[in-house]
């Protein structure tokens, strides 16, 4: 395989994109478009929680992390695997692009172990031991394009929650050996802002010189900051590109967004 | 492709098994070991209807048929795609079987029609239109071995219920063409039996010839007709052997089942 022709776009969209039925549409319909080959990843947006309020499953928070107890990684399964995720591949394949739905468990792609108890118990989640790639470049390499969720399995039976930015870091690093693989990280903002309110003040490049920095000023805080350190965790790992925007970045040339670097 | 030495089995599993732990556990367990090509095939059992109750969609039936509405339909994607598919793959994962889920959507592997309204309509319900077996075999071919839920699609965008019988017939009579076809209806009877209240009283086979006897005399009726019309169908279409009985059937010699013959 050469890796000069070879080449890997893995695509993570979040919440905002999945919980606005024509914001998914449009993203689909461009997605179905891009050439060579591809990866969606996908995390859960509001349903589960939306989905939990009706059937009376409490949802336990500790420092802000959702506590999967056996209750919500039902919910979680049956939204983000099934739900969601279905209707994803139904719809890309509408667009003639011919998707497969994958959660970890799934060809033995992702395997996890749970969380150890240390101090906090937060109970089926998954951190990432392993990405098995065989199966998906068999499906790749005829043109079959997967779709992860955000579930793995622990190789004994178990399904486990899973980060689905970390899902998307992982998995482009393991293809990084096979593949150029880049990584796009798609939600609601054209990428790390200087300022939160200013959509302009786009900071276009992110590397270790200015990281520390950022994280100083509280430019790159909450949320933003694990998702940062998956992005630096695969570029550090031979990943070719990282960047952080609007899906648009993907389907027009132009478009501001931040571009992490070594 | 030799047809002579690739033999496939399709074994469909319904609601006795999967509300039960136990009985799936060891049914797994057995599948797991089941040499050569395999494919799974399950039913939805009483998940769905139970989920419909907690979130208070209504379950409309019409001559004993239930009606698909969109709630449903998102229900049953839940359950069957997400929560009893990718359970089934994680225990089959721990029993060092490669499984991978699918519906008819992933892969385009099963595309249907939705029913057309013809007095009733029935809703978001898919009768098979094709079958597509390429990406399938491409796996087969690699020892991954499919888990069928019962959803399909219209290739436009839209999940359609289908039923998990039909789905397990027209995926065997698909790949009649490629492989020696064996198609597997697991229940909780013996097979097809001449005093229900009896678990001994097997029919053994029945043929075109016995089949209208058993039906006038209402030893075949209510749900096993359309059963019996789905082995008829694949047995005439190049499927090498058709039963219906309990799980053993598949995994000890000598367990006593009814064979469909042409």
């Amino acid at each position: 395989m050469n890796k000069e022709i070879e080449a890997l776009k893995i695509v993570k969209i979040g919440g905002n994109i999945i919980d606005n039925d024509l914001l998914l549409n449009s993203f689909l319909a461009n997605f179905s478009k891009l050439n060579g080959h591809k990866i969606l990843v996908h995390g859960g947006g509001k349903l589960a929680t939306k989905l939990a309020e009706k059937t009376g499953v409490e949802v336990i928070m500790i420092d802000g992390r959702r506590v999967t107890n056996s209750e919500t990684l039902e919910i979680i399964t049956m939204v983000y695997a099934g739900k969601i995720n279905k209707n994803i591949v139904a719809k890309l394949q509408g667009f003639h692009c011919n998707a497969i739905g994958f959660s970890g468990a799934d060809g033995n792609t992702v395997v996890s172990k749970k969380r150890p108890i240390i101090e906090v118990d937060y109970g089926f989640v998954g951190d990432v031991e392993s990405v098995n790639t065989k199966t998906l470049e068999l499906l790749l390499n005829n043109q079959i394009f997967p779709v992860f969720c955000a579930i793995t399995h622990d190789k004994k039976g178990q399904l486990l929650n899973t980060n689905a930015d970390t899902i998307a870091s992982e998995l482009a690093i393991a293809f990084a050996k096979r593949y150029t693989t880049e990584l796009y990280y798609c939600f609601e903002k054209n990428g790390v802002l200087k300022n939160i309110n200013e959509d302009d003040s786009v900071i276009e490049h992110i590397n270790h010189e200015n990281y520390q920095g950022l994280i100083d000023q509280k430019i790159i805080a909450n949320g933003m900051l694990p998702k940062l350190n998956n992005c630096f965790h695969a570029i550090q790992h031979q990943v070719s590109k990282v960047c952080i925007g609007k899906p648009s970045m993907l389907f027009e040339k132009g478009i501001k967004h931040t571009t992490i670097q070594k």
